[in-house]
């Protein structure tokens, strides 16, 4: 099937996550965002989106409390390239759901929480499994609310040293200019990276001469490699 | 007098501010974070800083408890050309302080909180000037944490329309790359800007492609502006 390309965000009113476009229904939840915090009512436009990158307009069916009917042709938004990913070193508080909102809010594709030396805090089996589960919560809201109809994948809970060894380029203060050569970054715990760190293999990146916070150097690095990929900056030389 | 020109990150232990750099002194509240959250302890070394871009390195005394000692010589980190400036409109919640916090971080020198039609919030008279009194302390927090010896400025609110006389460039989707030749960039509400709003004259730079919440497009344009400064990214056409 041949689908239309083009951008929920070009078209009126919110958009929803839904199952299946083919049938698509509103969760509780979100009939209750769209009625309640949005103040939608029967009639009004929407978007629908699969969380794949398809999507379709709609209207809340004025028949039906809670119903879609109207639905527009399939669309799809198709995936950039490269692919962004960026990793982070688990923070403590709300910064971890902060940098998912945002680095979902940019565009990366794919956000890596792991565990480096330094990192403040522990997430084990459970721990791990709950807040990486309420992380991928936190980016469909986030991606509703900036009309993503992709959804970034957030990866399970990782050492750093696999990531580097599976090709992921670390930041560091004095690191070479950012490029799309090396389009998945990983930003360090607060304290930095520990001696067994700094000595695993690879090039590093630099993220500027400011010395930033976790959550910062992350959100950094997504502006940066977003930018890159849409044409709206240039690199300076690749690595 | 010539001053040794570098930057305080480049110096072992945490960051304070003086109102002297001649007699240096710290607050109260500063020697407290110093020992109470930063753990420092007597003989410890740390830099102080004026503010306004000049600092020299000491140590806590052991002779004397919250005096300092060992001063280093005069030093200057030197203002980084051109001045960039980013304004924002009034935003609910601790956004405004959020944006803030950011935006010293990534080396922005000027901040400039301004009313939009759209602002959901208003703030007039005594409520601006004690808002606008926290941001400096949130501003100054901010530089203490990432080691920033200058603090930047943190405007009254103003209007926007005056900010677009005095030069400054609006923030719209679609809008032209960011350059440094537009290094004052206004960052428009959730809402977007009104149709008087848009209806002003001057170039428009854009965001990338992305939906983005207010905080996050004002995050977003000073990490651009402050890599393009630093050399970290280039320009892809100016305005």
């Amino acid at each position: 099937m041949t689908l239309a390309i083009g951008h929920p965000a070009d078209h009126p009113g919110p958009m929803a996550f839904v199952d299946d476009l083919h049938r698509p229904a509103l969760s509780d939840e979100d009939l209750h965002h769209l009625q309640r915090v949005l103040r939608q009512r029967a009639g009004d436009p929407l978007t629908v989106a699969d969380g794949g990158g398809q999507w379709r307009t709609a209207r809340l069916d004025p028949a039906a409390a809670g119903a879609l009917t109207e639905f527009g042709p399939m669309c799809e938004l198709p995936p950039a390239t490269p692919a962004l990913a960026v990793g982070f070193a688990l923070v403590k508080g709300d910064k971890p759901e902060l940098i998912v909102q945002k680095l979902t809010e940019l565009g990366i594709d794919r956000i890596v929480p792991f565990r480096a030396e330094r990192s403040v805090v522990r997430w084990d089996g459970a721990k791990a499994a709950k807040a990486v589960a309420r992380l991928r919560l936190v980016a469909r809201a986030a991606a509703r609310q900036c009309h993503r109809p992709r959804l970034p994948e957030i990866s399970e809970v990782v050492e750093v040293a696999e990531l580097v060894a599976a090709g992921a380029t670390m930041a560091e203060r004095g690191g070479a200019p950012m490029s799309l050569q090396v389009p998945f970054v990983l930003v360090g715990p607060e304290g930095g990276w520990s001696p067994s760190e700094s000595a695993l293999a690879g090039d590093r990146v630099g993220l500027g001469a400011h010395v930033l916070r976790a959550e910062t150097a992350a959100w950094t690095a997504a502006v940066l490699l977003a930018s890159l990929r849409d044409g709206s900056i240039a690199q300076v030389h690749g690595l």
